[in-house]
């Protein structure tokens, strides 16, 4: 089968690697419909995160169950399937505290020795844990469902996440620092998911803010730093916002963060902090400040997000602006990476 | 009068100053029964913080209502109060989200300019939105009671909100970090006022364990670091603790802190991150922990610790192993540094 290898910094092909298939009874084969690029796939891209050589890529795909192990019971051939971007048992101590990306027997999709989501095939371990089936299959969900329900495997959980992480409930006014695809879900997961009244999204970009007004932004605030902070403050009042979503991950977004968040409000942070390591305690410890991080647990929210959107009541497909066919999957890396596209879908 | 004043690192003195008066119309003056000194007066004293020199001492204490300004309508002269160790207007938007610490009109007892809790009276600013009553006043409460009702105006109520912070409930498991007088304290708070089921308290020093079991500490881990870490783990399963009260504030308690944190744990942090500026972020990322800090806001909890103590239910004058007159301030300060006393109290 084809997959995309990771080669070095910058460079990205599709290759033959060998085909997936069942090697633990609880495995499962899923024939990938559709994937995507994922902002954190960019770290390697960029050169900012070291990455074997040959690696796969990918952790964001949907597809048709293909073959499953014995064990696997949840599941038949032809069941149309979608993989949050890590597996899980979803059986242990942390699986059963809805966080699956602690999972005692997880792992992530496109580490060394897995297949990566942007290929033809997939071996997902855990399948019974890991897989969430689509009703109705592709005959109820149709192709145009697809986009929407690939979102679900990352980028709406992980931005739901980040709201939830930010405390968000049912009437609350949320600031989202961040318009890339998670921050852009954050504010559809705060409004549609969660609630929210009211959703400030950070974004100096027309075409990112249109996607966020479309998820239910009320407020857009284009200013960063200093000048970003009092603008969050004149729309709330003076008092700042209570619920914080940091999606970007470095020391100035951190520090907008800190600056609008009302004294006791909390901030939700989903992002791999590779570029914020540290974080300054004095000003959180002074304004009563509760910093919420994690790996989003997809797995927890994907049934929900699957049914919503099922239903036709979320859809965050259109954070992919771009599409492109697995053979070109280089070509979508480099516009991400040069942030002309906000995400783009393989199929 | 006379007060205790800071003159440089290791030399506290009590000197004449000028009598405490009503400045304001919203002040109350309040003749010190009781004080004592702070865990956090020490970084001054050791040089780790700067003081101004002649700056007053000390911000817990209560008295006996000696006058009030004109627009003070909730006590009379005579009155039997408890001071938090800040005053606030309890109005404000902050102080009515129970932040009185954020207090738009607020102040910390000892700043420049203002009078501290070591001396022989104090002038209480916003005394309406400050001092809480003791019900039935000295007559009802007697003498046997003062200290008591002393440790409520910081280290009861700063115990107790570690605690809070750290998200016990009823029947959680706490940890905590640090047997100080607010380490202590957090585990009394997390027992009597929580509901705490288990309280695993990390201390070395058998008359802390002691006091800590009388607080309803059900274990006590004497090892520290990787050793007190896999103790705790061991004591919960290998799960870790859902919530853990870092009472202690350099880098190797909040290591301890992040490594016995169960997935998806809280941290609570009530002390001053002098000694801790940074937090590395990546570990709790990965484990999904929830870090929560904050100047305990004392005044949201003094009306019912006040309560609990009245009733019976809620002693933690324990932490006063030493008691000196305040003209021996300079003695307590010496043995409090030396770690020879817990706490003392000033009579």
């Amino acid at each position: 089968m084809r997959a995309a290898l990771y080669l070095s910094a910058g460079d990205v092909i599709v290759d033959e690697v060998p085909d997936a298939f069942l090697a633990e009874p609880t495995d499962a084969v899923v024939r990938v419909l559709r994937s995507c690029i994922c902002g954190s796939d960019l770290g390697s891209y960029r050169g900012v995160i070291t990455r074997a050589a040959r690696s796969r890529l990918g952790h964001e795909f949907l597809g048709i169950v293909e073959a499953v192990g014995a064990d696997v019971t949840s599941f038949r051939v032809g069941d149309l399937v979608v993989a949050p971007f890590q597996w899980s048992d979803n059986t242990c101590p942390a699986c059963l505290d809805g966080l699956q990306t602690s999972c005692a027997n997880g792992g992530t999709f496109g580490a060394p020795g897995t297949d990566g989501g942007q290929g033809e095939a997939v071996r997902v371990p855990q399948a019974d844990g890991t897989l969430v089936a689509v009703p109705g299959g592709l005959d109820a969900s149709g192709e145009e469902l697809l986009p929407a329900l690939l979102a679900t495997s990352d980028v709406a959980a992980t931005g739901l996440h980040g709201a939830v992480l930010a405390g968000t409930g049912e009437g609350s006014t949320v600031a989202v620092i961040g318009d890339g695809a998670v921050g852009l879900c954050a504010v559809l997961g705060a409004v549609t998911v969660l609630g929210a009244e009211r959703v400030i999204l950070m974004s100096r970009h027309a075409d990112r803010q249109a996607i966020g007004k479309g998820f239910g932004a009320t407020d857009i605030v284009e200013a960063r730093g200093e000048e970003g902070i009092a603008a969050v403050r004149e729309l709330t009042g003076g008092l700042g916002v209570r619920h914080v979503v940091e999606a970007v991950g470095t020391p100035e977004s951190w520090a907008m963060a800190m600056g609008m968040a009302r004294e006791g409000g909390a901030i939700g942070a989903v992002g791999v902090p590779h570029t914020m390591p540290q974080l300054p305690l004095f000003e959180p410890f002074i304004h009563h400040l509760s910093i919420n991080l994690g790996i989003a647990p997809v797995r927890r929210y994907l049934p929900d997000l699957i049914a919503r959107v099922t239903a036709g009541t979320l859809d965050a497909s259109p954070v992919f602006d771009t599409t492109l066919p697995l053979a070109q999957v280089a070509k979508g890396y480099a516009a991400m990476s040069a942030r002309e596209s906000v995400k783009v879908m393989l199929t």
